[in-house]
């Protein structure tokens, strides 16, 4: 008998751009059960030696761990109460881990649903992307009990290098993620300005960008996009890393938060504002390095 | 015959909180002349070792180099073309070292005023703080022809751990300059606006920092002005290392220039304003971690 058997298969649910890398990584020593609305997707996992599901209640069968990764808070909802909604099929004791960047409001609401069922949400939100997420490499920020954290941290464990907790509830990991993407939305959005403004003084966005990383404009955003942007300036289409929709949903996600706590974030508000004109010009599913395009003619 | 004499005495004008230390730093291997409006600013540098000098005038006699630390563009051209100007003095063949960040408007009228005398501008404009300044170790970016270059060189040699020459023409240093304060006046405010969301959501924004820095939303202004913005969140009055008011400055060149080009940067607009109203509030002289005072009550 594998340790794996022991520890009972892990359920999958959302195979897109992170949910699949996960699922790999976390199928490396644990038996995993994927399902995706996409039938494409199953089949992809599939083919990686994930066990498909021809369901989200099918997948969740028996799972004592079910790992989330949705697009965003009204996905999170339905998965779980929808029509097809897989939550009156957990069993007593099992954990939900929501890997998602959905907010604080919509993870207290399904976790106050399923606490009355006696299922725990371990809140989640992950970040790195699709390559740091196939190698285990993620930065995960946890709110949860010590009781839901015990059963979900094996698997947190094969996901992350750095699994940081910050709080017992569910919702103290989102909040934290809710100020980290602030931070990155408004860096991507200034590292494009800047790239913008370069070009337009009459300057090589290619030589400045090195010069700006060195010194005290640096920021992990000018040194990650910076050189996309310069590929996107000099004509070129820039490999999509990070889809530019990701912070029209995480910049919301953050007003959200700022107004239910009345805080004032006009820098935040003003990216906001340029990933959704980015959208607007059909630039959604293209990477975010895209957003210097708008500022450049 | 020491080196320091062959090569002539060095005048500073400027004896701030960044000329004073660049003097003394100088200082320690060629005879500098030091003046400063402030008669007390100059008593000081004396104490330093440093050659006090009655005017400007005085302290570019016979200088082949003049190194200038103002405050602004109506500084520069006050202590060059104004009533007690130094300009009509200077030598041909002499350089001036612009080490303030003046803007490309600014340093392009000044040197084609002195290049008609014979006098070329070296556009210097310096970042690091007067810590690394006293020190050597600041970051300088360069416009300047290489034969005025090379009479300034030992010069900036002697300040600058980092010399990035970034075009032959005054105001090539200036641009990169503007493109890099835009990055860091965004970055500063938007620090400033997540440790306030931090706070505001229920976060101890003393925890979140060091979470923050370690992924994607880190950059040196949040690591930099961080802490001091979780001591001012604290209660506390955090030391004065570079003035909120210089950023007022900065932002003010920022938007000359996208103006000047047609460029639109509505994130560097916003944290003017930011600045603009932390003045307002009588934060200016204050450290600019007193913009987070700001956003939060």
């Amino acid at each position: 008998m594998t340790s794996s058997t022991q520890e009972g298969p892990v359920a999958v649910i959302g195979l897109g751009a992170m949910g699949l890398p996960v699922a790999l990584r976390i199928a490396e020593t644990r038996d995993v059960r994927g399902y995706d609305v996409s039938a494409e997707r199953v089949a992809l996992a599939a083919s990686g030696g994930i066990a498909a599901a021809a369901s989200a209640v099918d997948a969740c069968r028996d799972a004592t761990v079910v790992l989330l990764a949705v697009r965003d808070g009204a996905q999170l909802h339905d998965v779980l109460f929808g029509e097809h909604g897989f939550a009156p099929s957990l069993s007593r004791g099992s954990v939900v881990i929501v890997t998602s960047t959905v907010g604080v409001r919509a993870v207290q609401e399904v976790a106050s649903r399923l606490e009355a069922d006696g299922v725990e949400l371990v809140d989640a939100p992950m970040s790195g992307g699709p390559v740091r997420a196939r190698n285990g490499d993620l930065l995960v920020v946890v709110g949860a009990s010590d009781a839901a954290l015990a059963t979900a941290r094996p698997v947190l464990a094969r996901m992350a290098t750095t699994l940081s907790v910050v709080g017992r509830r569910a919702g103290d990991g989102q909040a934290l993620k809710t100020v980290n993407q602030l931070l990155c939305g408004v860096h991507i959005a200034a590292a494009a300005e800047a790239l913008a403004l370069a070009r337009g003084m009459g300057l090589d966005p290619a030589a400045v960008l090195p010069l700006l990383g060195a010194g005290a404009a640096e920021s992990f955003m000018l040194g990650d996009r910076g050189p996309r942007m310069v590929e996107a300036l000099e004509g070129g289409e820039p490999e999509v890393r990070s889809r530019l929709d990701i912070f029209v949903k995480d910049l919301g996600i953050v007003q959200d938060a700022a107004r239910a706590h009345h805080v004032s974030t006009p820098l935040a508000a003003i990216a906001e504002q340029l990933f959704r004109l980015g959208e607007a010009h059909g630039y959604g599913t293209l990477d975010d390095s895209a957003l210097v395009r708008l500022l450049t003619s």
